[in-house]
């Protein structure tokens, strides 16, 4: 019989930079009982992103933010919106660049993530914030 | 009981630019009676995004603008794809760079976003345009 | 009545460029014989993305590619994360820059796709790779 749950989750950051949350997300997909279905995670908000990436060298992760941060520098004349400070509209745009949402599959009660896939929370300001993602599952 | 709906909307654009439709997608979501559930959204062109950003200030969308104008410019020496124009091709890889399918909780009978999200047709092309959504619910 | 199926499809590439999966996942959705509903497709790596975009003038892909690979270019000195050779991380961020997972609608027992969307896995190593997609349907 399908059946669906909506949890909320609130990741804290310390600043620009990546948060593994793929433990966190597990802990209340594999709970929930659901064998197969699909799990949609949404962030809240507009200044960071939901992205799936290796997890295996964390080199990877800095090299993402030094190219990320070559392509939409911090205090780029061409931004106008500067009101929040210099890291405000790169994140806006590195948010449109990337995702706030993601779907992925349930099986064998789990997330149907690839061997060197983990979910990140990508902070793209500078300032620590606290994030919040919804998750909706769906399966039986 | 879980169940679901299809619905469509269309957005008529007039050139390139933002095009808020929270409205419109909520005035779909909210009579549906779910209270918990989940929307998808799918925009069927390969020249337009769907994107989810800040609807505070609307200098955000214009410097949205100039930063993809910028990366992806109109007339690019690089694009051999160019019979219907030179912003048919930056409006191809502008929609790659960004997304046109969205997937958003509904949570107490309303889309889950956050406080300063608004949903938005990202138009690439300069001519108007009318553009296909496709909106599918689920849940109870 | 709300049911769902979850099938995975393998996608073996030559290296680098797109690959056109439209007709397998079709092949996938219409025998499941629901006819209203979404199809959630999630790829299981991190240096190959999902993509829809432009099916008809192959020029589009060719265009795409050029951009991407000025964008990112392979054996950037920026990258240190480069064990793997100049294209390794060259493909992970081509892959944040885009998308692993779609959700498609599905009516009248098709997917919901526009006239001219086609569904690619686009492969960012030099080297050929099987590529695995998680696909999840749910509707009626």
């Amino acid at each position: 019989m399908l059946r669906q749950e909506l949890k909320e989750l609130t990741v804290s950051t310390r600043g620009r930079g990546f948060y593994e949350c793929t433990e966190q997300i597990s802990s209340i997909v594999e709970p929930s009982g659901i064998q197969v279905g699909v799990a949609t995670l949404h962030l809240q908000h507009t200044s960071a992103s939901l992205l799936i990436q290796e997890n295996a060298d964390p080199e990877v992760r800095r090299d993402l933010e030094r190219f990320f941060g070559r392509l939409v520098p911090d205090g780029d004349k061409i931004f106008r919106h500067t009101a929040e400070g210099e890291d405000d509209m790169p994140a806006h745009v590195r948010t449109a660049l990337t995702a706030v949402n993601l779907s992925i599959p349930i099986t064998e009660g789990r997330l149907a993530l690839g061997t060197w896939q983990g979910i990140y929370l990508w902070e793209h300001r500078l300032a620590p914030h606290h994030r919040r993602i919804t998750i909706h599952l769906i399966g039986e």
